[in-house]
């Protein structure tokens, strides 16, 4: 097939492999637990004053193209934001609307990797960073949270991965995800300060991927790296979907807080990117500027999102950490469980097998963990209730037993 | 600056390269008449049904994300509005709903674009064709729509045109804009049929930009690339931005009817693109399932607009071509007027300064022609009331005359 690029065959999210028979399993009239997507909506509805907000911006008339870069109001709520939130001094012009953050990945690749350039990820890693750098010929460079010690960056290991390669031009970014997904992990302030450091001293433009924000529980203290990082250029990613339990209104937040010459000619050309597609759903920008600026309805929004997933993600651990054929490190952000699976135990071979057999012979979808770059591993999403969270658990190791060694 | 990528400086969008300027002006309370961005829902409100709809759906809790590749009563409304309008036999599977038009532009140059390799676009080309192959490496062969001939395809030049590069592999497709942005043409199907013709005969993937298909008037018959290529792999953009007035929603439709090896291929790797970014908007999805189904609501609605868009678009057309420095092809689709600007009689170097002074001198933000890949036009959006346009001519010809030789 001389027709279709090189490309194609790393363009892929292998959370959603299994939808297209997810669904027709549903269709039918099978019930399918699915612990694939990292939804909130799903269970804890999007909170009726971002509705009503919505429908107001609707009502209004604002459903032609908004301004390519950003509803300029939304652009103030989400620097206000920053402020409020990490004493950050941002305006409106260091942020940037996209479609979704997954728009703003590919619009930060585009703009910064040439073919055969390399970017510092760290497994395992959101599924899509890595398709996204190869759409532009890109190779990551992996360094590793480490499992043994609560998923942290390895940073001895970054520094010596940095004197090898970080001193080339090739290099582009580093890609932290904080809290991260799928481990849970929330990094320390002095971890993050070691990485900034060594992002100083090898001059490596730092991504943080924060859109977990303000989903931290269990004591665990969120630091954003705006906090730390001000005298070099970096990126911030953020959004509507996990916060603020909006998943539907694709809408994601770039801040580049400096004003620096490589922080101002990256956002100059993330928005000429952005002018090629016109807008992003206008009436969801507006649905998001009274989210972001109405905190007290946020504030109780949050409490009731935070405090179920605290009790949901600790359930279903605790249960995980019972089977004996998984293991898992317990989370302290965002709302994924990413359990060391036994396989020393089991017939089956690989992550893939398990999690294809396992929709189908028990109907419960979740996501192989060689998507994340760490097949020993697999990712369950911890948003349901007990009750399903425990059927579906209580199915994987039925499931785990049929097919022990 | 070694770290942006060289691709960058091909990433852009003239229809908006104003935009942060006239945003300025009017925020320090000048009053800028706008022509540069096809909006229908500035002066022709997206209908209340259409409206009505998308507030039952967040009424209803679709807020969460849908199905990557679409939401299935969406393909399915899809599909049946193919069969409805053109007895085409597609159904849901044909169907692939992406982020506005623009997405689907990356998703198919993503799929097929190796770096080196070319496709064929007509001249003038809708501005984001170029960027958006230039991504991937890819270059454009340009013919022409000849405006000698009302803008219609010279396929004399195109069989010439194949006959040096069309069995080449590495031309990957060839795209048609029907009806036409920024010329307004509505292409014969005689002319479609030779277009056809010679992609069977070379083996050219055809993609038909048909986003204006039901926005014709002066007498035109559309003609549907689907009612003609048959027996060949073809793809249709369509989407519910002009059509549907809604373009504030950002919903393409991709439909690629035909179920052999290549169109199939195609299809199942621009599914996979979608399923990287998870989810389009997911209420507005819904929003347009009720608008594709109740023809009764969008009649009405499409009279109203077709009917305004013609007069306004043969308003602006005849005080165009009274001016002695312009002079345009009356346009039958679409809602977009394409004037050559008669430079001989200007001190005026070329269409970027016209433009540029244009917006600074008489507050008129037009978009110059050689972002279409022809600098001896401008592109002026019709869609304001006659009053605004005349307004807006008028400046023109005024700053035309202070600018004459």
């Amino acid at each position: 097939m001389g027709l279709i690029s090189y490309r194609s065959k790393y363009v892929n999210n292998p959370i959603e492999e299994q939808d297209k028979l997810a669904y027709k399993l549903i269709k039918s009239g099978k019930k399918v637990i699915k612990l694939n997507r990292g939804d909130p909506a799903v269970y804890f509805k999007t909170p009726k004053y971002t509705v009503d907000a919505y429908v107001k911006a609707l009502r209004e008339g604002h459903t032609g193209y908004s301004m390519a870069i950003g509803v300029p109001e939304l652009k103030e709520a989400v620097a206000l934001r920053y402020k409020r939130m990490y004493g950050l001094n941002a305006g409106p012009d260091n942020v940037l609307i996209t479609q979704g953050l997954s728009e703003a990945l590919v619009m930060i690749n585009s703009t910064l990797i040439n073919e055969g350039d390399k970017a510092i990820l760290f497994r395992p890693y959101y599924t899509v960073y890595v398709p996204y750098m190869k759409l532009f010929g890109g190779n990551p460079i992996f360094e590793k949270y480490d499992e043994s010690n609560n998923w942290n960056v390895d940073t001895e290991s970054l520094e010596r991965s940095l004197k090898r390669e970080g001193k080339s031009k090739r290099v582009k970014y580093m890609l932290l995800t904080n809290p991260n997904n799928p481990t849970g992990t929330v990094l320390s302030r002095n971890i993050l300060e070691e990485i900034v450091d060594l992002a100083n001293e090898y001059g490596i433009l730092l991504i943080s991927d924060e859109i977990y924000d303000e989903l931290v529980f269990n004591k665990a203290k969120f630091t954003s790296i705006c906090e730390i990082a001000k005298g070099i250029p970096y990126v911030i990613l953020n959004g509507a979907s996990k916060n603020f339990d909006a998943t539907g209104f694709r809408l994601g937040f770039v801040v580049i807080p400096n004003d620096d010459k490589i922080s101002e000619t990256i956002m100059e050309k993330m928005e000429n990117f952005a002018v090629t597609r016109l807008s992003s759903n206008t009436p969801a920008e507006y649905a998001m500027v009274e989210t972001l600026t109405n905190q007290k309805d946020h504030k109780k929004a949050l409490k009731t999102l935070v405090g179920g997933i605290e009790k949901r993600v600790n359930f279903a651990a605790k249960l995980i950490n019972e089977s004996e054929y998984m293991h898992t490190v317990v989370p302290r952000g965002a709302f994924y469980i990413f359990p060391r699976v036994n396989f020393d135990n089991l017939k089956i071979k690989d992550d893939k097998k398990l999690t294809d057999l396992l929709l189908t012979e028990e109907l419960v979808q979740i996501t192989r963990g060689s998507g994340f770059g760490d097949g020993n591993h697999v990712r369950l999403v911890s948003l349901a209730p007990e009750e399903i969270l425990e059927d579906a658990i209580n199915k994987i190791n039925k499931f785990y037993n049929r097919h022990s060694k």
